[in-house]
């Protein structure tokens, strides 16, 4: 079997917001072929079980695998936290997550050393970016938000919302008497919010979309494995497993952009 | 086999909001044993498609008839939208939904007419509310609202918050200018926010929680099937698929009582 068929990048997400991700990575490579899978049906994975989200990442996985993928994205932040170790330890194959990227990037720009995590309950009690940037930085003052609410939100494209911003305010409160220089915006649903959370803040503080970062993760991985592709015209499919209609909406909202994606069993 | 090994009733919803119809049914049937089920690992169900919905409905049905249950009832209103026809078809046991009870009582109420129905996307889509009172009352006046930002509030026990008052006053915009005199509160969640819905409407508005005719739909049913309990002491047993410590703990805050609750694979 020539290494030839293995050409895409497989990434998957439990909806929508992973997009945000693939758009960073065709930015970085845009001559790679990607995959793109939202686990609709079961969405949300931010206030499920890290036992749940194992399985359902080790499902994805499963399915991308089938596709013939040669690198993974984990582009969901909680699968990303809870779910990374299982992934790695049961898949032979280079797997980026966005939480370390995520971590790096916010080490590189705090002076304070004072770092907010926004993320979904699952993310935050994992406290997988408090160990990741632990890590880097010993001395860190971290402080971890839960923002249950923001992705309804965002779903809805409340962004605007007076309701959103009550929400953002509530949230936010903790870090109005620290020295939080930036914010980690752990979930990829939550740049959509960065305005209203930037209005909250009002002073001049970093925002860190691990997206980017992430992305450059996954090209540095493709070169020292000799993965990257030999082709000059890329190609993007996406797959679903619930309601590819409202999927191809909710794109359209939230990226202006135009995907048809097929419904998988 | 004797019909006395088929002694529960059985019912499912997506989460925990079902807990509202079965307390109804413990109050109309003290001496009957109930099973209930929370899908929590594939909640919620409002905004899946129709056939994601039927889908599981199948699966938690077949997962209660394994407990021998003798009558089921779909305490979810978007299941009882989108699924009901097709669980009747597949299974040979009496079901009852909370779409049509909720519509009978609201029918019975009304003055004017005008009845709105407040429900998850998936509900008010499947116009199952506005099937069964136009059959009940054809001359009847129906506003359908969407409302799925509510669930999300009442999960994150919100209810008495500023933003979850602004959002309630958006969503019940477009029935100032109405003669509507009857609200259905068409999803388990719902009646938690009954009082800012109240203040909203700000008149003598009368609210259907199906719950209650749905308790009494199923004392009904068992007589006419001869299925009522010769027992005396009921047993309650609960499940879940995600999560049995947050099921207990939201249980505990919404209800004020204490569930233990075994998650199934």
């Amino acid at each position: 079997m020539s290494e030839q068929r293995f050409h895409h990048i497989g990434m998957f997400d439990s909806g929508i917001g992973g997009l945000t991700v693939m758009q960073q990575v065709m930015h970085v490579l845009p001559y790679e072929s990607i995959i793109y899978f939202g686990d609709t049906a079961r969405l949300p994975y931010g206030n499920k079980s890290q036992e749940t989200v194992e399985r359902y990442s080790i499902e994805n996985t499963i399915f991308l695998l089938e596709k013939r993928i040669k690198l993974l994205v984990v582009a969901c932040n909680t699968a990303s936290a809870y779910a990374i170790d299982k992934l790695r330890h049961t898949f032979n194959i280079p797997i980026i997550d966005v939480i370390k990227p995520g971590a790096e990037k916010a080490v590189q720009m705090t002076r304070s050393g004072c770092i907010a995590v926004l993320g979904t309950k699952g993310t935050i009690q994992s406290k997988a970016y408090q160990t990741s940037i632990t890590r880097l930085l010993p001395e860190a003052e971290i402080f971890p938000i839960a923002c249950p609410l923001f992705v309804p939100l965002v779903e809805e494209y409340l962004i605007d919302h007076p309701a959103a911003r009550l929400i953002v305010k509530d949230y936010l409160t903790p870090l109005k008497t620290t020295k939080v220089d930036t914010v980690i915006l752990g979930c990829t649903h939550y740049p959509f919010l960065k305005n209203l959370i930037q209005e909250e803040l009002q002073s001049d503080i970093c925002f860190v979309d691990p997206a980017a970062t992430c992305a450059e993760q996954v090209a540095t991985t493709l070169k020292q494995h000799h993965l990257h592709t030999s082709q000059t015209k890329p190609n993007y499919s996406y797959y679903v497993s619930d309601d590819p209609d409202k999927f191809t909406e909710i794109a359209a909202k939230l990226f202006q952009q135009r995907i048809d994606c097929s419904k998988i069993d």
